[in-house]
């Protein structure tokens, strides 16, 4: 079928969302220690109070609040100390009015009392009395049990990424193995005649393949992994046997490439030529970006992605990258900087644009640079830093606006 | 030796440099696939030309641009056809005034030929005339040999951290080989008698092994390696006997926990007992993260971290992280946001304090809320994506003041 459906990028985005909704991505165990920037496949509970007992902040004694009541420098109160309570012990004796234990900073509070007045503010007239110059609060001192955490919390979301923090509260619930969610595995086919691997030499019309590259760093950087990478030449029967091939060991299959009419036709009648939806849109409303494919094929999601590099990394982010962000719940901050523009720059209305960015910092401000040239490709990639989002009703950005540029990292 | 010598985090990281300037990270070599967020190793330099040959940006005629000057849609200069570049083959023959060829767009562009005049501004009377009804200028629609980047040119700077773009550059230059600096190797102690692994049942007073946890994971993300781990008693020959087993296989010794002034002085007395400088600083002004010692020990750079998980954290943050970018250059931009402060927030003044932050998005801005508590260690790990950093001249954080929050990943 030969349409060209173009769609902007938001119903692309809610395209794939609709049609790969229940996609299944599974969940493994992996040791704690591995775990870092891994998405979290299972709600986490506490199963301990944190603190486990009250305990004291300070050092000091262990009262009831009411014997402090109206003491001062002149007129102290006077109560019992009955004992000290040591460091990772339990305390088993409990305090009534007139009655005080000594605790240490972290040191379990008995039973009865409900507030901590610090040694600076006291004095031992012998070992069994002490005087108490200044009256304290009720809970002074104290973290009562499950003040920070209580057991049965709910304290890590599924589908959260898995960051240093986490990796904190993991270890203090004793979590050696950790449920995440399976890598999701693309495979990268590069299409077209003039395309070379990285190691053959350079000829007159040839490029080298650099997507299958710049895209596996992306599927890496979202959590993915590469199973398989393949070039394949203009060809329809070449291209569906590759394609064949990828969707039984993988979840995602990237088509990049293939910016010509020819092979844009052979992508779509491929991705038609299996069982499923086939192409669900074809043409996206993003610059740079248009010549875009989208398609279900025996149940797996096939993207066929411009072949001008820049092209295919930001319709990867624009789509899939915020494919397998919602998916999988990533409820992470993407990075990001705020930075004055320095340059006007227009864009083209209807079309969301995205910008590539040259960043240089000046004190504490980003400055950031349209990057751009005639055919600037590999400047481009090599300078620019991060992009913006143009909106498709902007009609581009003034000299001296802030702008959030996103990292590309 | 007992002193206790406080240091500014300035002052600090001055230490470390000074110290550990000549520090030997080794280089190695990587497929480019796994190339992504390690360091290069070396400069790159473009063994290419892009593009390697004057081509045509548009679909057009090649001319002599003189040919064009004075031409109309009423009077158009009239000019002989000599025939048609084909994509992605050379193109022998030169033009001279008068004269042009058909070039399609990345074609070659004929040797006498200054500029390319657009499909849509010309009319072909016959197959060998061509009527020219617009002008054009030097140069127009011509990519020239080495514009976008010239043979021998520095295009990847050594130390660079590999992005998804250098990746591009390095694809499109045929390097499927990088050359990158080797992971710093860190051997990560955590000392104290109160320390349990995280498999150990919690019993009273003992505390889960954490910040090795946490540890790892920053020194994950900062490319670094986690060649061993161990939990010590609180026991100056055990404490010994293990930092020389790490000193022999790791470049960076970290040693957590400790914060008691025993342990302290078995961290100190364990430095200095191998050779080289021993301790070098001893007491950070950083809040949370004053215990922390700094020393050098048969040339390797042991460094003692507060036992506090947050406190460990920061102080790996703000030194260790600071070292390793700074002595592999890595000139990546350290991921933050901008973030409206939601509370007043006194800070030490004569200390730097890093103050953790939990973020929340309102439309298209960030609100921070510093996270404290009497002692929400857990909830902090878990809640708060990043930490402000409060000056020593300054008194705190004012409520609807715009902070940057470094994130924490």
């Amino acid at each position: 079928m030969d349409f060209f459906n173009t769609v902007s990028v938001k119903e692309g985005r809610e395209i794939l969302m609709k049609n790969f909704e229940d996609y299944d991505f599974k969940t493994e165990h992996v040791d704690l220690e591995y775990s870092i920037n891994r998405v979290l496949g299972e709600d986490i509970y506490s199963n301990i109070n944190v603190p486990e007992f009250n305990r004291s902040t300070v050092d000091g004694y262990a009262i009831r609040v009411e014997d402090s009541h109206g003491a001062s420098q002149s007129i102290p109160s006077i109560i019992n100390i009955l004992g000290e309570v040591m460091m990772g012990e339990e305390i088993n004796s409990s305090i009534k009015g007139g009655e005080s234990f000594y605790v240490p900073t972290g040191g379990m509070i008995p039973e009865g009392s409900d507030g901590v007045v610090m040694v600076e503010n006291v004095e031992k007239m012998d070992s069994s009395t002490l005087l108490i110059y200044k009256p304290i609060s009720q809970g002074e001192n104290i973290s009562y049990k499950g003040d920070d955490i209580k057991k049965g919390e709910l304290i890590l979301e599924k589908g959260r990424k898995i960051t240093t923090g986490a990796i904190g509260v993991l270890a203090a619930l004793g979590i050696p193995k950790v449920c995440v969610y399976c890598r999701p595995r693309f495979y990268i086919i590069s299409t077209g005649d003039e395309i070379i691997g990285i190691e053959d030499e350079l000829t007159l019309g040839k490029i080298r393949d650099i997507n299958s590259y710049t895209l596996g760093s992306l599927v890496h950087n979202v959590g993915g992994i590469v199973v398989g990478r393949k070039i394949v030449r203009d060809n329809y029967e070449l291209l569906r046997n590759e394609v064949k091939k990828a969707i039984d060991i993988s979840d995602i299959v990237l088509l990049s490439g293939g910016s010509s009419v020819g092979t844009r036709d052979y992508t779509a009648k491929v991705i038609d030529s299996f069982g499923g939806k086939g192409v669900l849109f074809h043409g996206l409303a993003v610059k740079p970006g248009k010549p875009t494919i989208v398609g279900e094929a025996d149940g797996k999601l096939i993207c066929g992605l411009p072949g001008h590099p820049i092209s295919s990394i930001i319709v990867f982010k624009a789509l899939l990258e915020y494919y397998i962000r919602k998916k999988m719940g990533i409820a992470e901050i993407i990075p990001r900087v705020k930075a004055i523009m320095d340059h006007n720059f227009r864009s083209d209305p209807g079309k969301e644009t995205y910008q590539m960015i040259e960043l240089r910092q000046e004190g504490g401000d980003f400055h950031g640079t349209p990057a751009f040239g005639k055919s600037g490709m590999i400047s481009l990639l090599s300078k620019s830093q991060g992009y913006i989002i143009i909106g498709s009703h902007e009609e581009g950005i003034y000299k001296g606006e802030e702008r959030e540029v996103y990292l590309l990292q």
